[in-house]
């Protein structure tokens, strides 16, 4: 990677998609800038591990964005008074966060515009995953028309690339991919109700589904669990 | 307007378009709530403005969320570095700021669904206006098409409508509008330095386009001019 590299922003959360997502790009020959949202999750030990993974894989830099979307409620995972599932749901679960994706890739694209980068990196995934509708590829799609429409840039006659590698992608095999990549899994969180000091809860919708992704895999669970 | 009628969440920036806006969705029976946003703009007294007019006009609620997009860069509106241009320039201007629109619209999108509203007003208009291509036919449309896959209610059947019904009109028409909504746009800012008291530079974009909708409309200019 050479300053001739194309910049990419690469949507990190701490999690295990996202740092699959970010040595993927960078492994593409990208000078990869890391965005975070603070966004009032409950969860916000995730921020310390992206932070983390951000500078263990050398992100040119690490924006966290703050804008509190607890504000508007609607989502267990932005409201301490509701409780987060931990067995098997009927549809779409009550930790859906309404346009939490369209608001960080909306946030994602305005650094993109600012920074000349084209590319726009999210490890949304549509297959081992909680049925959130912003996750889906036609969602990606549909947003990455709206980046072309939306900015000065696509204006002019740029064109953007919303990337979700992840989205056709089993959990083992993205564990897969990124054990390739040297991503070390124990420094990522994927837990909705991750203490302060990273353990995770092993019950809620996202460590089960980690966790057999790690299972199918037949790679260890480097996860520590309460 | 009684508990029966349909909510909706309207964009509402301080400035004359989203005021008119406003008056504009409450004539047509919406109970309105009001969301602002707090980005780092430099016209900041914008805020008060619209503080002051949402409950003069009675908004249910209103909210102002932050995100301080100036730590993006990119644009003279949140770069207090970089002066805002005051005469003719070529394009889209320098305040132009990457993604506003779609960072907006897609918070006023979560809003949306947790007030289980189907309805989002902004008053983006492509007449006269400064290039923005987030005030365009095309982008609005598919931020909409966006909002119904990007959300639980819209996968679940919901049809989500932005409303931008400003966009093809002129300035001195939307003033003739507002006029006759009973709007005070004494009560109302567009200069992009404002004064944190509210007076206007006279020579900015914004002030340009609004003082001349004031002259072509035949209505007494009520801003107050440094």
């Amino acid at each position: 990677m050479n300053s001739d590299s194309p910049n990419a922003v690469v949507l990190v959360s701490g999690g295990l998609d996202s740092a699959t997502v970010f040595a993927y790009a960078q492994s593409k020959g990208y000078r990869c800038y890391a965005l975070s949202m603070d966004y009032g999750q409950r969860h916000v030990s995730e921020l310390k591990f992206a932070r983390r993974m951000c500078a263990k894989l050398g992100a040119v830099e690490h924006k966290i964005i703050k804008i509190d979307l607890s504000e508007l409620g609607g989502s267990s995972l932005t409201d301490h008074d509701q409780s987060i599932p931990t067995g098997d749901t009927e549809g779409i679960p009550s930790t859906y966060v309404p346009a939490r994706n369209t608001i960080m890739l909306s946030v994602a694209l305005g650094w993109a515009e600012v920074l000349d980068s084209r590319d726009i990196f999210i490890g949304a995934n549509a297959i081992d995953y909680s049925g959130y509708p912003d996750c889906r590829p036609e969602y990606i799609e549909t947003f990455e028309t709206l980046a072309n429409r939306a900015t000065k840039a696509g204006v002019e006659g740029a064109t953007f690339k919303i990337h979700a590698p992840l989205i056709d992608m089993k959990k083992a095999d993205i564990i897969h991919l990124g054990c390739k990549l040297g991503i070390d899994y124990s420094q990522t969180i994927s837990c909705y109700q991750a203490t302060f000091s990273g353990a995770a809860c092993g019950i809620c919708d996202s460590c089960r589904i980690r966790k057999q992704g790690f299972l199918e895999a037949g790679v260890n669970d480097p996860t520590v669990y309460l």
